[in-house]
């Protein structure tokens, strides 16, 4: 059996609550500082993805402008880590919409997955992936 | 820096590989047999999240059917491995559509995001996450 690295698991979870709220609070240094320069991402808009710490950065402006004019969420419900010594992944659900759509249904349908890297003694986020499942 | 680890990258690779081949041959249980019982997939369709080898296993009749009628493809186009000794975490682009799409449009544009684990030396899937950018 696998033995789960339960204090690499904590550390790995404090940085993405940490970087959670940083998307609340749209404070970009803070969204960007735990990020490696050749990270990737799978946004829910296009395109299918964008490369690089300078792409990312620029993702979430738009983003910051909505969660302000819609007071829209960006909250995590559930958050599992799986983290090796040098390697993690997290998966997590998060509720994101406008305060009004999420009056009338509140499920967390936004679904992220995370890949990280132990660089230096340190994590950080290589991989994130953000949908919601297809309309139907 | 972190060291990559080079042999357990291409186990996963090949693992990777493997389960796509499997998926196009339509064969079930090849589809299945890397994976953990508690594996939890973000799928395409609805739902949300599907929980547990069985609601994994019930999720793949459906797409077979369709690869079969509409002669679709589901073709790994690039394949990045990060492997820790114990954790792994994999990004894929696919392409994935009907032949006709396809003929139109041959951008690989299905994403996915596999979490794996190392259990007595054999790696298995804990996680899948399959997405397209949301339509704008």
């Amino acid at each position: 059996m696998m033995t789960a690295n339960k204090s690499e698991d904590l550390r790995v979870r404090r940085l993405i609550e940490q970087w959670a709220l940083a998307v609340r609070a749209r404070d970009i240094e803070a969204v960007v500082a735990d990020h490696v320069e050749d990270m990737a991402m799978f946004d829910v808009p296009p395109p299918v993805e964008l490369r690089g710490i300078d792409a990312y950065r620029d993702s979430w402006p738009g983003f910051f402008k909505w969660l302000e004019n819609e007071s829209g969420a960006f909250e995590i419900v559930r958050l599992d880590v799986t983290a090796g010594e040098t390697v993690a992944f997290a998966t997590a659900l998060l509720r994101c919409g406008t305060k009004a759509s999420l009056t009338q249904d509140d499920t967390a349908r936004l679904r992220l997955t995370i890949g990280l890297r132990k660089i230096d003694g340190a994590w950080k986020i290589a991989h994130e992936h953000h949908s919601f499942p297809a309309e139907q």
